[in-house]
């Protein structure tokens, strides 16, 4: 079992002006990561930040990124961002013929490879890269918008990933969950197995709790949740 | 001939932190427009900001918005953003098989419809929908990148296409002109004709220059030139 | 074990000033859906009817329909279709990066979300969508045209699928064999545990047929076979 | 001048149970085309007919088709459709990069080759293909849906067309025009230069006409405006 | 356990002058295959060979040949070449969504229909093609260039294979492996299971080495290495 | 005038074996370019050459090559290629959004951009291009296959394009032509204004022929033909 839930909070959940804000109690907090979303309007119906803003990003955080490529063909584009040691980068699963290849790619620059995962894709997916990733992003909503309701199996999904991380001895492989990631889902995501979790609208970034209090109270649940063994 | 030049400040050119100190700049010069660049990695080699940057954007300035759509069939994607009244919405003519569909779409919508031309297109790619727009935007350089140097023949096809316009009495389609837009460019592109300018880090971004003095001796530039006559 | 097997008839196979003819003959033996099949010549190698004739056969018929999406991306045009309650629409795995966002969709529409799967496909692509389909058609011959001879692996599949829902609980999911559904080949689909049929030119459709009489025949195959258990 | 302006029927308007109504109205009335659209649902937003529709469309009549492929590529799914001498088949402009090639492999099937140019195509895209076509169907309206209005420079562009083509001496090549093409539009597509007109739900499908009525006066308005001299 | 290790020559490795002292080589020493790769720049980044060379080939080598067909959509395709009665054209999984059509319309050319995987792709992929195929080809690299070194857990995938189709029953799919097949990584895949042998720069083409000899070394190790038994 | 014409022989016309004896008879005759064709199987329907060919050719021979490139979004795929100073390297205007983007980036390799346009394509395409090229190959047939019939209006075209370059001044772009460039139709289009003829299956490797007859005779045309004025 892993030590301790991970936050990777969503960025693009501020409001321009209020970034410095929230990097503050981001820093404040120890936050393990920010969240980038990059969308390409092709492989899902939306657009979301891009080169330029996590370029400019690093410069005021020194919370490591985690960013989440919601791009057709990856393996032909890594180049364009600049990645760095430490840095999480996802891809999915979906997006690309050579998923090895992409994930090689990412490697090569220093950050951590990982894949994600759309609500319907298969685990099997994973069979034959497993050595080359760092962890699996779990959609746990259907990526492109915020503001979407968990789909159920993906729990399922999640107790099924740990399961088979550990029947083939990939411990040290996170899980990380994305989308819906409330207060109450995240309990039953960290006794599914998840390791890190992308906390957005639904939990710290609610306008109704203070900033540091959310966090808090964040923690806590995917912490003491996660202690509970998962089946 | 046309009045003013106008300026639309490149948002993109700003580091995150620095955005509130550069729209009190731009408000406090009347800039008339920001420019806002989504790419799509499809269309162009990059990704350029998102829907919910440009959401948040509007919160926070009440210049309008000059959106510049670097992305693949536009017609399928403009009710993912919420154009407003007076903004400028613009769409590349190489990007659609439908430009008058997605024109009209742009306009129902309340802002004002603008064809985007890469550097190779020819003019009269806008033959049939001059009825349909505000203004056109010459790429002066190929979107995708900033730091690019202006290609020579965009400036004869901005003198070319303002004589295409008087010819054809369309006097009020603005002329914008996007790439290496420099204090010394700016003045070529005046004479050809220009009447909206997308000013970036070659102009009033450059961070040698005092923010005001930039912009005042930009907008100096595009007014004493544009009395020139074209030819 | 399903009580009975439903017959789906394809209307494309009927001439055009045929059609109330058979969708008499259709009301009067009680077949239980209308089979539609909507091709967009790049999912699939040829064109198939679409959303105005489908408009038009419900005013004529109270037969629920069963739309067949062979499509590329469906996600992105369930709003073109104004499906209906009762009604089946099935989309391919094959053809979505976004299968439970396609589901979804369908769900809200009110008709029976299903997913089809090509002769190649594996079953575990069905995974994590159990929960979001009312059926899953396997597709016993290559989709595109009519006339095609069955591919043997497919009764296999048939068998392995209503294990594998049998095995996972699902017992409500459907199985809907489509191509090739003769006589012969409908009774080897019962015994492997199909329970609906599209049935065409190689069985009630045959012109050397009484209609009546075919689909009687067509019945009583289905129903005395799929009391076997299938193994 | 053209004689005689020609009507080009939509069969897609007529209701299913409808079809022989329509038909026999047609030949009574001399109709000189049964116009068929086929939509891919990727050229154009919506599907529409097919191949098996076609063939059962011509065992029923014998007037000849006028199809118009709203498709991708067609140069790659010409052998799809068993084109029949007689029959003209329009391709679009914007559909494919190898235009020249697609109108070839047409008229080798004995058919009569047609370009169709969507609302912001310009004319010059014809230059080089004017001894491939008998025709050129200019979109009065953007492709994929019934039911939308005139755009008012297409009329232009009938004119310009039409000046066009007398220019370079292509004297046989017809103009047929196609969306909205009510009563009063067709008056003014006659004078503009038009020679055959897609009637649809505006016209001769409008259920508060008499049929026969409906397609007489049409056809009273296309001859008597079509002897104005356009200009 | 298949009797022999079976090779197929990489003819793209020899320089264009060369092909002639090659095919002797290869004549003399009795290479079973000369492996072609074709490549179309959009599944793979390049571009390989082609029909007319392919044809050419056939004329001065009496080696049948092993087509490799890195390519999209190759169901489309086929039939622009003339695959010969006694050639290996093998096609990639991910390349298409009709994977049994491809495989079908290989077979009726008299060929031996084979499926490519990439690095990442699991073994399922498989699991209803078996009948339609004569071999599987296991990327041990990711395709799409030469010189790139073997990916270790491609090794476990030979392994899983072999046990795969022999608890399936299907002893005579010979398991082909592509990249990086050098003499000492053709050693480890000859103990994994695998029966034909991509050989290229890596090993037979070295030209360091005699190429009697290099053959000769060659064929000693996969033969011997493959009498221990895979586990 | 253009003092004489440049052959450019099609080296895809030679058998693997005649490579030798083909380059020995193109040296011996001062032949100007070896033409290479690259085929992508999408923007052309059909697979020529490749990256490593080209790379084997340019060791076996001093004639400069003149690569023909068939593909698709030939911007991004530059760089795979190793362009040297002094050869041509032509891409379609009709296969990118972003010609003078790919252009821009053929001239930084050192080699001479081209634009070829495809028989439907018409001038203006050209417009503003004419700064970045040093050639404009006419497609006198549909690119794809060896063996076709020319276009006629193809060679209406070469006239009317070297009025063109001579009217805006750009009299060092040469006109290349390629598709059925026999002894024949090379008269006509030395009359037309052609200044490179690829020569292949239809002149100078017509097997009948003795090559350096072929090439002589074949040389003679085109440069007494050229001398004509065109009209």
């Amino acid at each position: 079992m892993k030590a301790k839930g991970k936050i990777s909070s969503s960025i693009m959940c501020a409001e321009i002006l209020d970034i410095r804000y929230y990097l503050d109690g981001f820093e404040r907090n120890n936050i393990e990561y920010l969240h980038v979303d990059v969308m390409d309007g092709e492989f899902v119906p939306n657009y979301m930040l891009g080169t330029d803003y996590i370029k400019s990003l690093r410069k005021v955080s020194k919370i490591p990124l985690d960013i989440h490529l919601m791009i057709k063909k990856p393996e032909d584009k890594i180049d364009w961002f600049d990645f760095q040691k430490g840095e999480c980068v996802a891809i999915h699963a979906e997006s690309t013929m050579h998923l090895q290849r992409a994930l090689q790619k990412i490697k090569q620059t220093g950050a951590k490879p990982m894949v994600a995962i759309n609500p319907a894709t298969p685990i099997m997916a994973l069979d034959y890269v497993l050595n080359d990733i760092a962890g699996v992003v779990v959609m746990t909503v259907n990526p492109g918008f915020a503001g979407q309701v968990l789909i159920p199996q993906t729990l399922q999904k999640i107790t099924d990933l740990r399961k088979y991380l550990d029947r083939k001895g990939y411990y040290d492989i996170d899980i990380e969950v994305d989308g819906n990631v409330s207060f109450e889902n995240a309990e039953k995501m960290a006794k599914a197995g998840a390791d890190i979790y992308v906390a957005g609208t639904s939990s710290i970034f609610n306008k109704k709790l203070d900033l540091d209090e959310a966090i808090q109270r964040f923690r806590k649940i995917i912490n003491s949740s996660s202690e509970v063994v998962y089946q």
